[in-house]
């Protein structure tokens, strides 16, 4: 291929990064205005801006769309100050991923209409940064050549009951990677995935897209008029080179919320999926943080000073203040300088209900 | 008895309030130059502010020595800034209790020949307040009357291991409740302790004591002759109404490390003991503190905000921090401020070896 037309294809790329989750699985790192892909839970940034970092080879600087909420616009450009303030889009309020995957493509659809896009939550671990690179640049050139919405697909390592899972096993075409998608599957119960693991055919569902922006806008019109429809009267509310942001919120209130998997991807017709070269976590409580950071010799994971004696398989996230353990086990200790959570590594999924009932407690500040 | 006759003799008592200890249990609140007994672990301020405060009717402010270590004299100050700085006697190096009592009790000679003193550990929990005024009173009265060494002895509520027991029964006399004591007994094994309990005529050994300032020197003279030799050093370097501090120091490096109970208690024939009306701890670890603090339906014990799910019988330490807690039983989590402790209750007495693992692990300023 000749460089100028390398370079073409390369100005064509774009990446909507969806940083909207409110999470609050990672209290109290994480908090109402400062949910989990804002902290700095993989490495020295936020994840969100490891996530940027991540494409910075792939996607063109400018052609990086951010979608988050409205009251995180302030914390996001705090934690990404090198993102242009343009490349911020907010919604007043959230309406699941088909909404502003649909907002985002007519953004982009209005700035190239041959314009093709990654679509990347900004909470998400991905290593190595070159296989992952490999894999974008093929998913968005079977996405442009074959005209279909493009999945990732992760090779299950375990029989993970909560994560979706999609089955696929013959080739989209004999020149690249991709496979055709039988079906999607939603979290299955616990043989069910045992199941998925042996058979080989089936991918855990990354949340991770590429399309071109028209074909995925065409999905919409065939699979959910409705929000078909709402799109439509954004595009109509175009000033310039943005939809006006009055009739964004207008149109979002109307909304329903709703996944792009539900809403589409598992109506469409033409779903492919690509084999993911590289590793891949959601990281969904902070018990799966452990895996990240390093780990002495009693499996006690940490990046802060740490004493343990006769204590095992501990998670220690404190942001650099000393911690002493004394004879305990599979506990995640976790000091967000204004508040501690003490929480059995097992039990990572209830700090939901902590946060929950901080108000009743009078602490509703630590929301 | 007359009014003038009764204000005489409360003229004549002393208290010495021994504050030297330097306790590594409480870490990450105690540190080298802020001990236990300087800690508000008991109420809302430091246990000596307590202490002093506990014998403010009984004794005449102006007669209340507080003996401690040199480097404590700031914190000490610091923390009971109602203490005139002429009643903090510093010693450069610890020596027990025997060479501080004995200095402490020179000093009350001096300043009055029929001098009758009280001797109180700094860092114990007495409750209630009349109970302990009624104790000291009639402990003070026996000394002065009887002219013995008098010791507190506690009625024991369970077989501990870790303190000493007297043994008494035979009433000294017919006009007050002191006993003569049979024998003084080292921390007993578990079924010997259990024995003591039910004996009824085992008291524990609480490590507070009165006495004549002359019969104290004059036992030490019986049966500690070489403390009696530096003691009579020391007067020897009196300037004015102390002794001068170089002397002290200087003739303290030379002595040995000895209790007031093994140098003279055990082996005089002139000891009484007075069974306590007040409840009584030394509060040895964090597990003990949470018996003081307020406690929530499942054991939780805490003067912060706490929220506690499915979590019982831990004792939180925070200085006013919220703590969430998820599924977690039976731990000690204190914070500092500059670090944190997460301990099972039942292994606090290994703080101290997170104390002494502190410089290895390059911590040594949080000692």
């Amino acid at each position: 291929m000749a460089n100028s037309t390398k370079a073409r294809l390369h100005r064509r790329r774009y990446a909507m990064v969806m940083a909207g989750g409110s999470g609050t699985r990672f209290w109290p790192w994480s908090r109402s205005d400062l949910p989990k892909q804002l902290l700095p839970l993989a490495g020295r940034v936020s994840m969100l801006g490891e996530t940027l970092a991540r494409i910075r080879n792939v996607i063109p600087r400018r052609n990086v769309l951010v979608v988050t909420g409205k009251h995180l616009r302030r914390a996001v450009a705090r934690a990404v100050p090198e993102l242009p303030p343009e490349s911020i889009f907010c919604e007043a309020v959230g309406r699941n991923t088909a909404a502003c995957v649909g907002w985002a493509a007519l953004e982009i659809l209005a700035r190239d209409p041959d314009g093709v896009m990654v679509v990347l939550p900004a909470d998400h671990i991905v290593t190595p940064l070159a296989a992952f690179e490999r894999s974008v640049e093929e998913a968005l050139a079977v996405a442009d050549t074959q005209r279909v919405l493009v999945t990732f697909g992760i090779k299950p390592t375990s029989p993970e009951t909560g994560y979706g899972y999609i089955h696929a096993r013959e080739r989209l075409g004999s020149r690249n990677g991709a496979l055709r998608v039988e079906a999607f599957h939603e979290k299955p119960s616990a043989p069910r995935a045992k199941r998925f693991l042996r058979d080989r055919n089936f991918y855990w569902n990354s949340g991770m897209f590429a399309w071109r922006a028209d074909v995925v806008l065409e999905e919409i019109h065939s699979h959910a008029p409705r929000l078909a429809r709402a799109l439509d009267e954004m595009e109509r509310a175009r000033r310039g080179k943005r939809i006006a942001q009055s009739a964004v919120d207008r149109v979002y209130a109307g909304l329903e919320s709703i996944s792009i998997d539900h809403a589409v991807m598992e109506k469409s017709a033409r779903v492919a999926m690509v084999p993911a070269h590289f590793e891949w976590s959601d990281i969904g409580s902070w018990d799966a943080v452990a895996d990240l950071w390093p780990r002495d010799a009693d499996g006690n994971s940490s990046r802060d000073p740490v004493i343990a004696l006769g204590s095992k398989n501990n998670l220690v996230a404190t942001r650099g203040k000393p911690v002493a353990l004394v004879g305990v086990e599979g506990l995640a200790v976790v000091d967000s300088g204004d508040a501690i959570l003490v929480c059995r590594r097992d039990r990572a999924q209830d700090v939901r209900s902590v946060v929950s009932a901080l108000d009743a407690a009078g602490l509703g500040d630590l929301k």
